[in-house]
């Protein structure tokens, strides 16, 4: 019984290693390389562990973590969605949920279940963890396109209020980092770097 | 004084992005493209969430994952060292704890603190934590080589009994899963995808 639980994990740990081959539209510091989906889920539990004093409640450091690491999964099958496409819904989709039932299914029962109502609560953006790991999914790409001359803001031409309207949810998880945030995207702006309304 | 804080995590995090530069010799899974330190870092974090289970004790979760982690973060000053190459000492090297100050010391000194000590104790493998966490390090290799022909085994052209070896160390942090390890290597070598012997 043990090995039959052993061997479905097996299958689910190959899986997910197609997470490194989902191409971001966002570039690594400094860089033209395009992050993965891989890379960026390692950044941001690090992110969680080194940023978590700076969170609007307390949270449990574990649940944010367990979030942030799957939280991208389903993109295996669904593919990224660009945070400034304006044809693609950004709410959860149908494809997403799919993909979800589909990559955790592969793992035992109890703990498709338990992975997949950890993905449910972080698209939720509800509970205290969930809005601290939006933060955290949020803040990476700001701190990315901030060190490469504006980034995908640049690239793409997105407006001032565009930006701060899809970026605005860092508040919800941590008031302290979306100070800093706001200011430097609004210095960015000002220097030219990036569009300025 | 807060803010001092943020600025010095920020940095931190900027700096570790260098970890998605550094290749590993070990390939990801039935696939030719080396895989880097921030992928593997990733895949071992969601191993442990998946694998919990087959630990020998019971442990932490959180530690483990902590320890997974930032295992490689060193190897951005250090360089990554291949499993199987005879000219190198696999123990702590001198210039990995120059990395670990270095880099850990970007952050206060209390997270370094923190950092250091989390990687010093996984370095060590004499926790339960570190063990499991270490199993896990070996573990993932494992399932790629087996994956890929033999991947690096094949490669180098490594000795059945030089892999055994170095592999061993999976039972310390979980029998079931060596068990299945020590299956798997074995019938690899009896097929003569790896040397038998």
């Amino acid at each position: 019984m043990n090995m039959e639980r052993l061997l479905k994990q097996i299958e689910f740990i190959k899986q997910i290693d197609q997470l490194k081959y989902i191409a971001r539209k966002t570039k690594l510091f400094n860089s033209d390389r395009h992050e993965n989906d891989a890379e960026h889920s390692w950044h941001l539990a690090m992110m969680a562990m080194v940023l978590l004093e700076h969170a609007n409640e307390e949270v449990d450091l574990l649940k944010v973590i367990k979030m942030v690491l799957i939280h991208d999964i389903v993109e295996i099958d669904a593919g990224d969605t660009f945070l400034y496409d304006t044809s693609k819904d950004h709410v959860n989709t149908e494809e997403e949920l799919v993909a979800a039932n589909r990559i955790f299914g592969l793992l035992p029962e109890d703990q498709a279940e338990e992975f997949i109502a950890i993905w449910r609560e972080f698209e939720a953006a509800e509970t205290k963890e969930a809005k601290f790991a939006k933060t955290l999914d949020r803040f990476e790409p700001v701190l990315q396109n901030l060190s490469n001359q504006g980034g995908t803001w640049a690239e793409y031409d997105v407006e001032l209020s565009r930006i701060f309207q899809k970026i605005g949810v860092i508040e919800n998880g941590s008031d302290f980092i979306w100070e800093y945030t706001k200011e430097e995207v609004q210095q960015c702006a000002e220097k030219g770097i990036i569009r300025n309304k």
